[in-house]
């Protein structure tokens, strides 16, 4: 797989000989984007960014891939209960637990964050990571979303793909920060995205060494250890990157710092968001939505003029197989056959 | 500064033109290094690695640069309870800084661990990441060796800044993982060892996200986070970069698990030990070292077949001063009037 994901990788620069990001429609996002994009490329010019730091970061819940009806790692956590229960015969009388084995969806959500965590930690802790990574990919590979009936990897944003895709073709590095667990994505992100493992950050649990008969082993301890969401996300790029980004992409208020850390640098910045406005392609959603809500982020964005995309106006296309670019599908259908 | 430091890693490419690893002495530690660059680069050959997946992994004090008579850090920081000192009036009756600001080295040390994570803690913290660096950076610059009268930048083992060049020469990705402090490291390391911030991996203290009227900030708290160290190094390569090291160099016990972990992965692996042997022209120590202890380590690299590098036999030249190589002579004063 690997080896494929290089090839997948090296052949990106096919996809952008033409014009880039063909599933924008024309006007102010889509001149926003190309517009920074030339002034920090153009050597000589007054705001040009040496390769090295060309740092674009991404939100991947609701800004790469959907997040409707709920966050699609809860989709894997509540599998994963079902997948347990006959490990755990006390799930059978304990909530959030019993609520997930009888479908009763409204009961564990009205628990709120707790019982959203008591789940996650429940079902991610206890393997080694290498388990870990087999049974995501197991997941992945197979899982259906229940109103699209497609695989998980298929419900990512064409147009976002291609704005990854551009940015590596003009010398930028592409990081995903999201509040979700880093190895839940880094299982899959690689081939989805082109995005590799140590270009991931996210949230994490401890870990822990252990010299096994069979070698040694790093076991996830069910124990939150780090929330890459909201103020944790600058936490987390100055840990892991160490430098200060110079774009950034979100789409709800867990973004909201992680936009002012990359506004605040000196030169030229960009600062986006995903705002979801379609409800017939995708889903509109923003200041009264559980998850994802866009309402701070969204105020500071009119005010300070960042970019705001506006998901029906500006995106020809919103996911993969509405695509009329065949290169596109041709690469879509080879990460589906890989993954 | 960071244009400098893009010219001097374009220019690592120069410096490798012709015979790599001068400064080793011909012998079988040299010929493993060489023997395993050509066994997972040749490609068609079964132990070919693609080049995403050519990660190397060295720890710093020890391996790197020199760690006697106590961590560099440490160094720092005794430095920094002088210089906090007048804000600090407790300090003048409090234990372990009453003994640092009497240069009593002996009573500091005799307090053991804690007398030093104590200092370290109340000189690390408190300011903001930018500060941070500032400090570390001014300290760096000015900064001599009690024993040598040299810039601490300039303590470091030619042979291996010539490996880190023939590595990443031949498509590695070379990181620092260090029980240093991942900041203090950061301050410095891209222009010394060629390491780009986000391929350092160490030990953190908390940051937190504060809004300021100049702006946000990352303020660090004086609480400790991660010890990068003995089972913490494989912890920390597995959280910062998701795959694991094909090579992995370290001097001590607390690299032991680092070696192991990168010695269990599948294919051709390199674990390699720097031993100071050379009590000449730098220190001979290892299983009684209080700083730099290697016992457990050396008895398994015995015993698995590792690399032992014999710092007497093996280094034609350990420091850069000593160097005859002109291009890494005319390198190295530039990198000096940069910092």
């Amino acid at each position: 797989m690997r080896q494929n994901v290089v090839e997948a990788i090296l052949m990106k620069h096919s996809t952008v000989r033409g014009t880039p990001l063909v599933s924008w429609n024309e006007g102010p996002r889509k001149a926003s984007i190309l517009h920074f994009v030339e002034r920090v490329t153009a050597e000589g010019g007054v705001d040009y960014v040496p390769a090295l730091d060309r740092i674009a970061v991404f939100d991947n819940d609701g800004t790469l891939w959907s997040e409707k009806p709920f966050y699609f790692q809860l989709a894997f956590a509540l599998d994963r209960v079902k997948a347990l229960a006959a490990q755990h015969p006390e799930w059978q009388e304990q909530q959030p637990f019993k609520a997930v084995l009888e479908d009763d969806l409204e009961s564990v959500l009205s628990g709120g964050l707790k019982a959203i965590i008591d789940i996650l930690v429940a079902t991610h802790g206890g393997n080694t990571t290498d388990e870990f990574e087999q049974i995501v990919s197991g997941w992945i590979a197979s899982a259906r979303h229940s109103a699209t009936g497609r695989p998980y990897t298929k419900m990512v944003y064409q147009p976002m793909l291609e704005l990854l895709d551009f940015l590596r073709a003009k010398g930028f590095r592409t990081y995903i920060v999201s509040g979700g667990g880093i190895e839940f994505m880094r299982a899959w992100v690689e081939d989805v995205y082109g995005i590799p493992p140590e270009q991931v950050i996210g949230s994490t649990i401890e870990t822990k060494y252990e010299m096994r008969d069979s070698g040694p082993v790093l076991v996830r301890i069910p124990k939150v250890e780090f929330v890459d969401d909201g103020e944790g996300k600058p936490v987390g790029i100055h840990k892991f990157i160490g430098r200060r980004p110079i774009l950034a992409f979100g789409n709800s208020d867990g973004d909201h710092q992680m936009l002012q850390w990359t506004a605040a640098g000196e030169g030229a910045r960009f600062m986006g968001l995903v705002h979801h406005t379609d409800a017939e392609r995708e889903w509109a959603y923003d200041r009264r939505s559980q998850v994802g809500r866009l309402d701070k982020a969204l105020d500071e964005a009119h005010e300070k003029g960042w970019t705001v995309v506006d998901m029906k106006h500006d995106w020809r296309v919103v996911f993969p197989w509405e695509s009329k670019n065949k290169v596109w599908r041709q690469k879509a259908q080879r990460a589906q056959t890989r993954s």
